[in-house]
């Protein structure tokens, strides 16, 4: 007898776990199994930057990432002067101004990976360890519900099977199933059936050198940017030592983050971490091409030797060194994300690259947080299938540039600096392309194109909003709620909880015609036969169930009473009919956190006709309509995917 | 054999966990007994204001409150129009700009003692329930280290003695006793000695009645302040209903706190809480000189009934009551507190009022907060028993003027608004009396006088800086931390772990003059035999264990580096000698988070010639110090209640 559920998530890393908080939230039958014995503790990824920091607080969870990791406040450059002396050549703030509402944060994977399983747990899910698939079958009959049949091995430990103290477990120039050999030995036999399975399995993923037919897996060339001056003295074959330690040093700026390029010693970086730790990246050496690097070579000592050498004259002692490893750097992608739209692959098993941009844990993370909310609402019957095939559309272009980024800085931050009249790099434009990455690392730019859940952009559209972007994600502003006076983050309301948002922009309900207007697009949206409210939301559900509306007024909260608005803007839920007291806003001064500048803020004339902004369950905003052809058009949009419930 | 301990908190209500938090985060050997079974898990008090909320950060736990309370933004007060109708007068914010860095909030006392429970528990110290006193008795000896003996009689439940559903459990209408005589029953006996004993058993405390000698234990009567217009129509014997729910009502303000007279029907207050809760305050009746509330009279139906009459027209239902009470309105103090230095009382032991203000529990904290530090110093034998004096000084006149407070605010909230011409109390005077109480309702207005540990203000003093208070806690400003470029709270860094504090303005880094003044100070604070760092400093301790040395540059970061400051601003500290990196910081505008303004805002002069303040363990400010004479004038002050150590 095999086991159903809905969706198998093959690994249970990151992007594994950000996938199993979609599922577990939304309450899919999930399970998610993993081939290690334990959960990594210490180094590893650890880069979070904004973007997922806003998807932390959709799950409630930026909190204790705030907490725990270290913000990064400023980038300080050092390189050589004209005398060949490393000095800071300049300070610039790490996160830009008006990024996000957060910043870019450091904490290490192990922490980061316990915030996502304790979300999980909320949900009821845990994650299955010592579980190694052996094979997956896939049934064409069309009255199979779990199409999928995977094999399971659960594995035994052979001695104990903590995580070993070498630095090179788990790095990229060693493979998990050499450490494991020894370690860990095959016991009974499982098969799970499943609607769905996702390889959330990492840079060596079994899904998808199992499942996934047409790989591209080598090395993925892009043709030099020819705009760029950069010139890398070593195009490739860098191999990089990285480190989590508590030193001792004259550098003045150890606890900010610094990009440091030596005369002739090699490159740097210094990221302060949490705790009093300090993550180095340090650069190693070079090989020949067919040379590999040495294993046994590799130590703690040795990374801190090459450190010393490219830091000098500044000192530097390392008494605890909580974590060490040894890298390569290559750049990898997988252009075949999914098989039948029943197999996906998500974070490292379909993109590899270098690890001091700070991207893989969160464009992992990122891809499965795009494809959660769709294998959800397709395994509830609430979407046909076909919104399945966006996945890959929206997610293989993010790894495309994602490589693109990777290979461009890679180089540039293995070169060697020109100083004086010496051949090499110039650090000044070396500066300028960091800053302008900015926007891309912090993952905010990401920018989806025209799907079947997405419509394209028009400048009718633009007329009536002209800073929110389809195909982007809804910025935040501060707003204050109506019913407490709260400043609120207006994007914290974006929870993700799988449901739509229409976001009204009501403009002044002071003015009389406006407010009639209002009142009738409300009605409309609760009463039209059309309305995809009225048509998707299942008679015995609250009126927010599928799609939540939150009305922004640009008047103040002393126009209208609270009681004044229509049903629709604050429906009565759950069990006892409680009223909502969180879905309407205004645009106006908070009595101490500011606000009063989102109308301008969004682009919005506050004495206008107002509009609708659609946004999906992920944050990405789909459509923005006028009052006048709302219904209809939001029909026609919803009509394309959406399936009508009992 | 009696069990020893440094000190033995009788009650663990808040006042008793605030001191166990100090206790065990000082290291003091305590233990913490109370005769309940179990910790409160509903209803009570649940006003936190910001002067708690600033010490709860100072233990770690802020954000703990934050995550969970509810801000309280906004105040409307709604009374009588001239045709009688209720009508929202005015809205004002409940917390006035510049108060604190934090919000009053309110969330259920149970939880509050969660977070004081588990910041004990990292500290080893745990309460000890069913544990009930039965005499206590001191030896005079000298010899005698520990000279009060407790006995202790370990009590047994008869039946399960989970929280009974009545509300009136625990109310102040009925007592403790008459609840448990049916409910727990004697048990084995304990003798626990201790040092010091500090009763925080409550309004009805076996250590005020058993040991405290001279009790002034009756109702506190103040004479009528001439200049308030105030006249109540019933002067006292007001009892009130208290509530807390999940209401439904067309009342467009349910989720503010709304203070409302009623033309007739009496008052209320809705305070919004966590969890969509609403406490309400429900004025009940009045009773007649020498009648007392009828116990089996109450019930929640009865207080719901009386709100809808003075809600009327507006409606009410409250399908779901968490909890209820019903209590009187009583101002008590006893204006002594502690016995020979060695027995003590804090919070309800030794005064008791109502509780609108949302101060009770909040004053009781700061009691012990108070006395925490001064216990563990002695026991550590830091310093002379004579600081202890002190707390009675200080806390006694603190509840002097809340019981004045309290008196003057609840007969306000009783009486009936003046209507047109019917005679009553005008509500714009009530009103703006409401804003001149908000900084001290906030607890941010304490102000201690002279003593031995706290020095008077003096002309010269303030002319070095002129917003910082002698006697007053120290405000908060944005500053940026010099090693990591983090915007930074400056009060963040007055960590509660008993350690005192020197805050150096240290000026303008870049005028070559003040640098050398500056490492001259450091220097002398540092190596002069008289400078109490020096002699007060056990050798083998870290050079900032027991005062802390805080730099406050009004230049830039980028004036200064920081390996250029002077070991005292950042000493090496830990088994591994790390360097500090927080404890150097800089008035400057920070990237993304304002500052720019501590100097400004603390009365310094940037570009003259600096200052020094000295702040007690608590965060109160000691003594404001020019540069020349500081290391003297330190030495004058700390020798006045410092031991040396060896």
């Amino acid at each position: 007898m095999a086991d159903e559920c809905d969706v198998l998530i093959i690994g249970a890393g990151p992007a594994g776990l950000m996938l199993g908080c979609w599922l577990a939230r939304t309450g899919v039958k999930a399970r998610i199994i993993d081939q290690r014995a334990t959960k990594i503790t210490r180094g590893h990824a650890d880069g979070v930057q904004c973007r997922t920091i806003e998807i932390f607080q959709s799950f409630g969870m930026a909190e204790r990432i705030q907490m725990e990791a270290n913000e990064l406040s400023e980038v300080v450059f050092y390189s050589p002067d004209k005398d060949g002396n490393l000095v800071p050549t300049s300070r610039i703030p790490d996160t830009e101004p008006d990024t996000s509402r957060f910043r870019h944060s450091v904490l290490n994977q192990g922490r980061i990976e316990d915030f996502l399983i304790d979300c999980m747990k909320t949900g009821g899910l845990a994650v299955e360890r010592l579980m190694s698939p052996l094979s997956l079958e896939y049934s064409d009959s069309p009255t199979e519900s779990h199409p999928i049949t995977v094999k399971i091995e659960h594995l035994v430990p052979i001695e104990d099977s903590s995580d070993p103290a070498s630095g090179l477990y788990r790095s990229n120039i060693i493979s998990d199933e050499e450490f494991n050999r020894s370690r860990l030995r095959g016991g009974k036999v499982e098969n799970i059936k499943a609607k769905y399975v996702v390889g959330c399995d990492g840079a060596r993923s079994w899904t998808r050198k199992y499942v996934v037919l047409r790989i591209i897996y080598a090395a993925h060339r892009f043709p030099d940017n020819s705009d760029t001056p950069w010139r890398a003295t070593r195009p490739t074959f860098i191999y990089w030592g990285v480190m989590d330690a508590r030193p001792i040093t004259d550098l003045p700026d150890i606890r900010v983050k610094v990009v440091l390029h030596s005369a002739n010693a090699g490159s740097l970086m210094i990221v302060p971490r949490e705790r009093n730790l300090v993550r180095f990246y340090i650069q190693l050496g070079a090989l020949q091409p067919g040379e590999k690097i040495g294993v046994s070579a590799q130590s703690p000592e040795k990374i801190i030797e090459s450190a010393r050498k490219i830091l000098a004259p500044y000192t530097l002692e390392c008494p605890e060194v909580e974590w060490w490893s040894v890298y390569e750097i290559g750049q990898r992608i997988c252009k075949t994300v999914s098989s039948k739209d029943r197999v996906f692959l998500a974070g490292d098993a379909f993109h590899t690259h270098s690890p001091k941009g700070g991207q893989g844990m969160n464009v992992s993370m990122m891809d499965s947080y795009n494809l959660g909310w769709k294998l959800a609402a397709c395994v509830k019957g609430l979407t046909s299938p076909s919104i399945l095939d966006t996945y890959g559309q929206e997610r293989v272009e993010v790894a495309r540039q994602l490589i693109e980024f990777d290979h461009k800085f890679s180089r540039l931050f293995s070169a060697t600096p020109a100083v004086a009249e010496s051949e090499g790099v110039s650090m000044e434009e070396f500066q300028a392309l960091w800053v302008r990455m900015g926007k891309w690392t912090s993952g905010t730019a990401v920018r989806y194109d025209p799907s079947l859940i997405m419509t394209a952009s028009s400048p009718a559209k633009t007329e009536l909003v002209q800073n929110v972007i389809i195909g982007s994600h809804f910025e935040s502003q501060m707003v204050v709620c109506y019913a407490d006076a709260h400043a609120t983050q207006f994007a914290d309301r974006l929870v993700s909880d799988g449901r739509w948002r229409l976001i009204v922009f009501a403009g002044n309900m002071g003015d009389e015609n406006q407010l009639q207007r209002f009142n009738y697009l409300c009605d409309q949206l609760m009463h039209a036969d059309e309305s995809p409210i009225k048509k998707y939301t299942p008679p015995s559900a609250d009126l927010n169930s599928v799609i939540e509306v939150l009305t922004l007024t640009s008047s103040s909260r002393r126009v209208l009473s609270y009681s004044a608005f229509p049903e629709l803007a604050r429906p009565y839920v759950g069990k006892f009919r409680y009223p909502t007291y969180d879905q309407i806003f205004s645009d106006e001064v908070s009595y101490l956190d500011g606000g009063g500048t989102a109308y301008s803020g969004y682009g919005v004339d506050p004495d206008g006709p107002g509009c609708v902004v659609l946004v999906r369950p992920d944050q990405f905003i789909a459509d923005v309509l006028g009052f006048e052809q709302c219904v209809e058009n939001l029909a026609i949009f919803f009509d394309g995917f959406m399936v009508k419930g009992k």
